[in-house]
């Protein structure tokens, strides 16, 4: 599947996350893994005004899934057993992009690296250039239902 | 601040997870931590028509923040800088419970563990019984700013 | 298995930690779990002559294979898939105690959380009272052959 | 500090780890971070007679140390607050090396993502090339001292 036929595959499969009016969209997919944006908007917010933490969690478990379906295909069955996240420095206003990379790809397991960053300034706003500053940085599991 | 003292305020502060028609709701301050409602509708479910990941860790980490609150008073700016769960039982339909509890708070970090768990069949639905069987279980370290 | 028969059985099959010489053993075994001691010596010391995180988190990981191996008996190619712990406060010389429970006992993964304190002042020394002052708190999942 | 010079500073400061006899060796210092290999022998094996857990949480552990201090210079009292491993595949016998990359560096805390991996066939063996298959990864936050 290619960005386009994820996102459409997602907009269906996962209405709440990738639906119409909803802030979540797959803007890479490679043999490197995906990329994803969250275009933040009040409902997005904390104290202080800068992306919540749900919001920066629900980005990261929700790439996660995308580049798990984008490597096996559709099972949409797929759960997060584990989630952890370090968070790293305060994003800056604006879209926040996701790059998710699979660690291990197993029958049972997957586990997945997510970096949460601003777009690149120049050039392609969504390679993953390896110099990123991240705002966030996120490794998570998910079972493979057999 | 008792419970509703704790919910008024967070309305105030932090209006997009408990303000007018938000489902978050603080239903319990004691010295033993805090707990959490979260009244899960369709926004919040994800394929298999259960609740999702980021809405499970968005309730822990709000009820970590309550938490934290409730203990050293109004510092909203406190802010998360790690968050680990485990998915263990897939929550059954209806409101979800998250119990908060301070397991360190220094001057500099608070450490909290949060259960996620359905409401007591019988007696106080949000009682903490300490036989809970948990659908979530994650422990978050916050930043207490100087 | 009881306190001795599991303490024999890893004196066995995991000589590295629990043989002659060795610094972990077997306290308790019942139906909320196991303990386990670690007597630490010179080589568990770090830079400002406290325990150090890897002689804890040993500990720790030890813990829940022993409340595994007492839950399910002798199946010792269970391995460690994800380990996380959060260092709450510096343990006291002298013997550490981890009290380790099953959050979660499934077919393929098992979830044990595991709290490292002192040995109780009075009464037996390593009931788990709930009242603990944690040095440490563990979650870790361990995967089950099939 | 170069590689030598961080070495004998652990080998003075840390010599339960670092000391004469102890398995833990310094083998690369630069701009990205650093490099530990574990010579591992009988006493961190476990059954099945693979690497054991905890001495690779040890090793990770001690790299993320090592690569704070040769950041921010002898700090040897800086601790770990949080540790968080995933293990993916099982390391094969012989040395084990440890990448230890700071991910962020600030006055109260610093966080560390260290990978774990056997040495490269060909080469130096040492370099980090991106392409890794990784034993184990790990993310680490160190609290510094005022």
């Amino acid at each position: 599947m290619n960005a386009d036929g994820l996102q459409a595959y997602l907009v269906t499969e996962f209405p709440q996350a990738f639906g119409s009016g909803r802030p979540h969209r797959v803007v890479r997919v490679d043999a490197a893994g995906v990329s994803l944006t969250l275009e933040a908007s009040e409902e997005h917010l904390r104290p202080g005004d800068t992306v919540s933490g749900p919001s920066m969690m629900g980005l990261a478990d929700i790439a996660a899934y995308a580049a798990i379906l984008a490597a096996i295909g559709p099972v949409p069955l797929a759960v997060t057993t584990n989630f952890s996240i370090n968070f790293l420095r305060k994003p800056p206003p604006g879209l926040l992009v996701a790059d998710a990379r699979l660690m291990k790809l197993g029958k049972r397991l997957a586990v997945c690296e997510v970096g949460l960053r601003p777009p690149n300034e120049g050039g392609d706003p969504f390679a993953v250039t390896g110099a990123e500053e991240l705002c966030a940085h996120a490794v998570t599991t998910y079972s493979i239902p057999a």
